[in-house]
């Protein structure tokens, strides 16, 4: 039912960007690596219209310099993924507290503009889904996919299919309570995993650290500005061996670990792997503080049969998981079987 | 394949105590109600031929007492449901720190002192596999079972089947962490769910509340004898107005509740089943401080979509299980279609 050539665009749409990535169908279905990405800056806080144009924008943009290539096809699907919840059968987004949108029919409307099909999916699920069809998971049957960064978000491999729970709403794993009564979440309860482990809740320690002269690295990086306190920025701060950022970012790592040996010991996975911002920035250190935390709190046995995976796709993962998500409702089933390795440009953010 | 009036009897292996019952086969497959039970007192530290012993005295028992009705079939199985890890391929009790087995064939010891096929089953998957197919989860599909009692058990149903994980050890949720650095469990850790709202847990309290002179119900009902803090000695302390005990079991089923609350958030189940001693004991006051507890902390759209039920099948729950998986052995398949309600005598054990 594909020409050759032809491709499927996936959308990362996030609360500072928009990530914008086309994948050549295969041969057998799935998806081939990327084969071009763009990022527009997101126009939060200026209407749903406004948001419909930029990302309608970014795909035309792909779609043009695809179509540039010689022996290309034509766009078949788009899938965009989204921070929040949403109806998916309807295309409709729930609420979406960074971009302003609620219960607004955005599968809808970017396909009149762009007049092609469209699938929205949740970040986290399209990531997990990107890391399990085409990335470090491709044929786990158990597994669980962790992605940190602002908040942390989680998706659940059952029988080598993201499991969606009795409502479609499984895998809030951010707001697991790993220390009842400790630190505010921004959900409002005390003690979420979110709340001790996430760039936010590092954000918070490391900020009134520097505030008080005693992160000279981290205030050289992003000064006293909240929204200042991103991944580079700490990995910046990091690098010049700021000692009390290192310290607060083992703590993070360990949190981590607590939440991920819940995961182990409930669901049994044969593997977590490990995304976002946070994770692929940090590196071998905050893996290891987080896996030793884990694997001090695992049942016995349990620890030898649970790997520790990084993503491998980076910041192609969410475009990869909605793309393909797009591209099998296309063909209304799943195209599994013959998916192909994303390995191409995984772009600036993905991890070394 | 099945005679009418045949039967298959299912096991509870407790540390303190054995339960046996029959279950007449159906005509469709699955197992009516209990037809018979009989109760044993666990020879704990005798070795393990004075157990096999007791476990085949109490199975003959059972079997004889069915012969004797009229229009009685043969025993076709046995089903064991065991308090610790183990292989059930293979029949063999990995290690059981109340009964003193390791690496032990039981189920072989037993088929050949009995001549029946015998399976193995951890007892708490099988009291929720119990309530699966035969009481208060009866058609669910997405669904999670905790049995709190000594320690606290779990068992995860996904797609209407028990969820094993990777290895077999899916469940371990008595071990979550919902408060890192907190009480001492029993497995080394610091915080785990067990650690704050078992049996256990709760006996720690009161033992020193009760020596302290704080708790004069629950010295008249156990005196200071850690042992004698059973469920039972709680009820008795409860009725009795122990206000230092009743503040107690609320903290208990607070912390349960936010356990549950972190299985809602991460599996979305549409129901938890709540069983064991505990639960069946402490009542409606315990129940809806677990359930408070529990919606106060789900994500938005979680607490409209989660039933909390109780156990229906009560100590029968375990016995049910494992007669249940042994039948499936037996016949090869699930027995599921034909499963018939176990609704018969459930014993001096089951919730009011």
């Amino acid at each position: 039912m594909f020409q050759s050539g032809d491709f499927v665009i996936g959308v990362d749409l996030g609360g500072t960007k928009i990530l914008a990535a086309a994948f050549e169908i295969g041969k057998k279905g799935g998806i081939k690596r990327a084969s071009g990405q763009v990022k527009r800056k997101t126009p939060a806080g200026e209407g749903p219209a406004r948001l419909v144009e930029t990302i309608a924008e970014a795909v035309e943009s792909i779609a043009a310099s695809m179509a540039a290539e010689p022996g290309s096809g034509v766009c078949r699907a788009l899938g965009v993924a989204v921070p929040g919840p949403l109806d998916r059968a309807k295309g409709i987004v729930r609420y979406t507290p960074n971009l302003g949108l609620e219960n607004y029919p955005l599968a809808a409307e970017l396909s009149r503009r762009l007049n092609l099909p469209v699938t929205l999916e949740n970040d986290v699920q399209s990531g997990v889904y990107g890391e399990l069809k085409a990335g470090a998971l491709r044929g786990k049957k158990q597994a669980v996919g962790i992605f940190v960064g602002t908040g942390i978000g989680g998706g659940i491999v059952i029988d080598g299919r993201l499991y969606r729970g009795a409502t479609g709403s499984a895998g809030e794993i951010g707001h697991m309570i790993v220390h009842e009564g400790g630190a505010l979440c921004g959900c409002g309860n005390y003690g979420c995993l979110e709340a001790h482990a996430s760039r936010t809740a590092l954000a918070k320690d490391a900020v009134a650290l520097a505030s008080a002269g005693k992160a000279p690295g981290m205030l050289k990086a992003a000064g006293v500005n909240f929204r200042k306190y991103r991944s580079s920025a700490f990995a910046e701060a990091l690098s010049g061996k700021d000692a009390a950022i290192a310290k607060a970012v083992d703590r993070a790592a360990f949190w981590l670990g607590v939440g991920m040996a819940n995961l182990v010991n409930i669901l049994n996975p044969e593997a977590i792997v490990l995304g976002g911002g946070v994770v692929a920035r940090f590196g071998k250190r905050y893996l290891d503080g987080a896996s030793a935390a884990m694997r001090a709190r695992l049942m016995p046995g349990l620890a030898d049969s649970v790997q520790v995976l990084l993503s491998e796709l980076g910041d192609l993962a969410v475009p990869a998981g909605a793309a393909l998500m797009a591209l099998e409702a296309v063909v209304g089933a799943e195209a599994s079987p013959g998916t192909e390795v994303v390995d191409g440009d995984t772009g600036e953010g993905a991890p070394a």
